[in-house]
């Protein structure tokens, strides 16, 4: 889809060729929402091409990679205009940028990503919200925002981003993409900028399966055979958490997912609640990002929007008695994920409770609905199981993505589950 | 003094011309110090004039605002860069504006100022940190660091500052000037941006003390007599806190004073602990501030400098509990400051326990400094009795301020004693 509804598009998507930036970002008339207003998915210096190799699996295929990858001879922003100019330009691409290289695509941009990857919802107070072209007037979702949008508008088949507490599958059920969360520590990181190390992944988006599956085979260096899971696990705790709407909304998927996978069972996702599993990780996780950017915060007191800025420091006084909590809970999580996902089961839910919240909201809008997101996806940097977001629900005309979870190692399987859902449609 | 330390001034000064903004700011070779250097101390708008009335008792004189006084006309910026786009442009001159222009003064600029005048040591990540002149590797301290560079500089003859938590009487102290925090509640604060009302004070500089003098009569709105109070308090405790250079540099400044008042004798300042009160000061000083932004801050999500946002929801965090035990100790403080500084009275100390700090310092040695330099401010917000930073001290080369501390409505008191210790010179 390269523009969305009527009005809401004012950039000029250029397909191949580069999108320009919108660049009136910063000033508004008085009383105009905060938020920058952009189609833009680019950063500032973002605009940039790097031809894949002339031969390979990905031949032909256009991607971006979120502004936390490094490509070689191009600052790496990290969303954060205090960033660049304090860290050296990279000499080397990040493994997931060269290996997409390698196999024949070419990178076609670095897009707009949440403050150092810190945040959930994709409005970035310095390079704009990136438009969701499936809900113009919605924000498309981060932390990887900007590859969410670029896919999501046609601008580019495929792209990168990064997922420590859902900034890509989070994007993916707002913006109506494939999006793969893969298992933990299953694919090098280098040269991606890290958040939470125990939590963090490299994933991507495409609009459609049978790119995504092609890329995927790629990144997790594996074929995506036929072969399917043999049970499936609907967790009814966490349809019952989110929204009616978006349950019902799920219904039709997770019927046709049912009859192609057979063996079907109800069951907890987490036992001990889905909003005990997110407190664990909203312990673990932002202590561990306090650690990531501890000193160079201290060192050059760089400029956040408040929020980004406040959330560092509340995660800088996280006592070691929640942490040992839940890295307890964790181990929890863990053995309950392994239990309930073996190898050929897998286990569908909602990506998201909602569909994506307005642009532009109040601060205490806004911090419910997130901590809301993160019961549905805590589960992810808890376990470190692979999981796929799929496209093909909407509540409104705002999508909303199912979310299928396999056992660690498993997340070929759950890419084949995505090419057979789309064929079925 | 134009110029400082060879070297060190890179701007160019026109006296009454105005200056120009370095511009500079942003952008910085990989691994210079962060916080942006500039000679400058108007904000980027802040290259105006307005003239004053034809005559009146401060004809001839120039003076600049710092950029939390709204001038008829031009935005007030409040040192963020997110503050002017999400508020009107002011149609009225701030109450101390109009009042100097109306007694003949000529304003020639808006000054840099910490973001919404959090901050006492005057580094201002989207400004830059204005040059202290008489230390240029320091900071000029703030948040009223823009006005006291500019008097310092010798670009204007007096300037207009803040005085919440220190902020006249910090950078007067490091800058080695006269600076005054009036009694809280004497002079009309409108068209001044506030911060925590109970605290707030609307101050001034100048470089010598006949023209403190003269700006004083006019903004007290009373004449500086000769009169000099009659009996002198030695602080014992705040000389103690203070660096022993410290102590030392300030001995012959606080015998002059000695011998132009006669009873001299040596005492507490604050019995319950200076530690204590400023532990009462930082427990409702940023909590109101918290209330005073919370509504722009929740709504807009403004860009920070991470300390800066960091404060601010440390401020937002603090429990009633706390806030009511600091209330108390604000009333022993009251009690304390009364008895022991009634009229004909006068309390000496050190303005700062130290000279300033390094510019471009990392956090965690800004804080303790920070703290400390709390300790020996804190009485003036919780208290409101009148203050005054005399220059005429150094360590090292760095000033160090000797302030005077009068009863309530002891202003012009105080005025007078600056006038008499700079005659006793």
């Amino acid at each position: 889809m390269l523009v969305g509804r009527a009005g809401c598009v004012t950039g000029v998507l250029v397909r191949g060729g580069g999108v320009a930036h919108s660049g009136a970002s910063y000033h508004r008339p008085h009383g105009a929402p905060i938020v920058p207003q952009s189609t833009s998915f680019l950063t500032p210096a973002g605009n940039i091409r790097v031809a894949g190799q002339a031969d390979g699996p990905l031949k032909g295929l256009t991607f971006v990679a979120k502004d936390l990858f490094d490509v070689a001879g191009h600052a790496t922003g990290a969303g954060n205009h205090d960033w660049a100019r304090t860290h050296a330009v990279p000499t080397q691409h990040a493994w997931a940028v060269a290996t997409l290289l390698g196999a024949g695509a070419t990178l076609t941009g670095k897009t707009i990503t949440d403050e150092i990857s810190l945040g959930i919802l994709g409005e970035n107070a310095f390079d704009g919200t990136p438009l969701n072209p499936k809900a113009p007037d919605r924000v498309p979702g981060g932390s990887s925002s900007g590859t969410a949008s670029a896919v999501a508008q046609g601008y580019c088949d495929t792209g990168l981003g990064t997922d420590t507490g859902g900034s890509v599958r989070v994007p993916a059920s707002f913006c109506g993409l494939h999006g793969i969360r893969p298992t933990h520590g299953r694919l090098p990181l280098g040269g991606m900028l890290p958040q939470a190390p125990t939590s963090d992944t490299t994933g991507w988006f495409a609009r459609d399966a049978s790119t995504f599956a092609r890329v995927s085979s790629v990144l997790l260096g594996e074929p995506i055979t036929a072969a399917l899971p043999v049970r499936l696990v609907v967790a009814v705790d966490a349809f019952g958490f989110a929204d009616p709407a978006v349950e019902a909304a799920l219904k039709p998927m997770v019927e046709r997912l049912a009859s192609l996978v057979g063996a079907v069972r109800e069951d907890l996702l987490a036992p001990q609640g889905l909003s005990v599993w997110a407190r664990a990780q909203r312990t673990l996780q932002p202590y561990e990002a306090w650690l990531t950017f501890k000193d160079w915060v201290e060192r050059e007191n760089p400029r956040f929007a408040f929020l980004v800025a406040r959330n560092l420091a509340l995660g800088s006084m996280i006592p070691a008695s929640e942490r040992s909590w839940a890295s307890l809970m964790r181990a929890e999580a863990r053995a309950r994920l392994a239990y309930l996902v073996p190898p050929g089961t897998i286990l569908c839910m909602p990506t998201t409770p909602c569909v994506a919240p307005l642009k532009g909201r109040p601060i205490p809008e806004l911090d419910p609905v997130r901590d809301r997101i993160t019961c549905l996806a805590a589960h992810g940097g808890l376990t470190g199981h692979p999981q796929v977001s799929l496209p093909g629900a909407e509540v409104d005309g705002a999508p909303v993505g199912l979310s299928i979870i396999g056992a660690r190692g498993g997340d070929a399987s759950l890419v084949a589950v995505a090419k057979a859902m789309e064929k079925a449609q």
